[in-house]
């Protein structure tokens, strides 16, 4: 219980952000090609609800992706059919140390995703997938295997 | 200045709100028939946004209606191609009772909208399309003659 | 090409809405929630980002079911330790008359979904499922799809 | 440590849910209406992002209340001129019966919240407002509070 | 048919990006003064729903435009009374290559605006006030007019 | 009445914006840490609703602060557990000379906020928290005495 699986350094770097808005294309479209963009390497998509001219709701598309992803997501959001225009710009983006530990629960194993900063560990988050499969084996809520993964975690660090 | 030109009283009535959920429309669309059943007798029509599954963003447009128009309104909800199913339900409505006077500013005659409960008047507010006409026409910001059309009836009532 | 494989009479029937507030569970077990629900016949699942009080960001999950169903939904919202409140109301529901119909396209048959209102059809939309799977299968955007098959429904109907 | 503190029973009962729109008010004196409300009996109010006519963005209020506060809470919106209307509706509520139970933690008492369906405990989590006040005192993260109160009452049932 | 009417190079350039938070201003000023804006060189309006502190629902407007017409449209936005403070941005932009073309259809001529990436025509969509205008001279509903357009065009190219 | 109580130059200069996006953490704790933001300097923290994969319902916390508290505020958004990346931008802002009278009204001083640009008063506005102090001490609206207030600065500017 509680072996280390993964370790990152805490660091900074710069990521891409490309950004469209969507007023005539359905909702149904912007789920499906969200889905393609994660595939292509995209770190974050997420979708904001927006006012357009004339009454016309809409979203606006957020991608996240490193800079050298970028020309190839945005040609998805081109190839697609779901934009005229991507407007893109470079963030700088501070990111935790990750490190994964596994814990040991009445539903099993769950790894918990940690976060260091200055050496000291300030957040910790059991896998969300791993809690879902737990619960579909164990026939119970999501939301136990989370409450147990937490507290198998508190009592061991 | 300040003479009445309409006077409606208090009341409570029932209205009927109509509601569908649109993921494989563009907002412009939804924006074209929101004018449509306006025109139709339409008392409100609102969109909201919402999240439906696998990630797709999607509105629910709600329309308020007289209980009499409500089958009307909801065949232009189909015969534009909005939707296949629409949600109805009869709601109580209370509304203060209202009364237009006129006052005198520098852009010229606004209409000032009074809502009066239990014979006093709680609430006023300046008919916004008389404030963006007589903005036009003298120039000024919208915000400019819906202060001064405020501060002229405070100075009378 | 377009032979009917589904027919619905327009109807009219009452459905059950039910409704909770959520803003102490992140979006992960929100999400995780939805499709439990949906596996247990929720006819619809969808959420509407509200704002509650003390500046927090909040959702209101809203299910719609069959009145049957009612009972067996709110206990999994609750059983999935999402609330400690359920809101319930039943709503009239109109619905077009539902036919599929099947059309040839470059990149497959494709089911389209077909209303009708007093013995007119007022709407149809290619499934969007079958668009997805043609897209994958040979390649091409998903629109691509979807606007070959509106086409393709166009020329025989 | 898990002493009672209150109890009540599961059950079932009507609330009052009042509605209105607002497009012509700004949102700091919505947050200051809906405090109002609260402490004139709202069982909760929450506003939700709403799309209007003419590019307009709106909220709506929802008020939801005993059926008995309704008339007050009505005039409260009606007298601080936020609405000349307001949409009203009786919804069913089913309740999960709470419970209080107290915790020790290494930050203090912890009150947590429980809530029993069919005589099985469903839901439990710790009083917001007794983390934050914790959380102060020892200065630390709120998060580190609730986590050690979920942790405690694990421990303990 | 099909006629070439207008013709743009894909190309990437600057925008410039301006933002500004309003939760003291109804959405009735919003709406019209983002009608000012089009009129005076804006590429883009949108506003999105945010929340603000002290339950403050709120909206922050986001003006899309030509660098060189910055300066002009924040005077706008502080001229109307919107706001004390404009943030502001540059972003990179990359469009499709636009070409007008003009179809036939039982409603009348449509012009359909195409998208090209690197010599090939990756979107298509119907101008919507074409559609909107056979749609009441012919009085049928928009979506009829978006189907037969694209169909249209889809038989041609 | 309408004497000068501060005084600020128009000017221009630059901000940090920090975003994160937030899907596992409930809306208490995000209202919680925007409160310690806006106590260690922050100018403005809002939150925007968004989409993420998987049906997941979740918001942007946007935090504008002084470039020189950007690594204060980003600790803070760390340690309060609620990120495990958050992402960085410098902005350009632009502000109206910012300057308070005070106006006498029926329901005591009010401070209005004045914003000048090129010697020209463009925007006024009565601050929201006098008009709270005077409407609870005098048991009226609030909207009477934000009413009142710009009434009497309109008598005298």
């Amino acid at each position: 219980m509680g072996q280390t699986t993964e370790e990152t350094q805490a660091n900074a770097d710069s990521v891409c952000l490309l950004e469209t808005n969507i007023d005539d294309a359905g909702g149904e479209l912007v789920g499906s090609v969200t889905e393609k963009l994660f595939k292509h390497g995209a770190l974050d998509v997420f979708s904001t609800p927006i006012y357009m001219k004339r009454s016309r709701p809409a979203v606006q598309i957020s991608v996240i992706c490193k800079v050298e992803d970028a020309q190839l997501l945005e040609q998805i959001l081109f190839r697609e059919g779901l934009t005229f225009g991507v407007r893109r710009q470079i963030l700088q983006r501070s990111k935790l140390a990750r490190e994964f530990v596994t814990v040991e629960t009445e539903f099993g194993k769950i790894r918990i995703k940690t976060g260091t900063l200055d050496g000291k560990i300030v957040n910790a988050k059991p896998e969300f997938s791993d809690c879902v499969s737990a619960a579909k084996k164990h026939n119970v809520a999501v939301k136990a295997v989370l409450d147990a993964a937490m507290a198998a975690y508190r009592r061991k660090f």
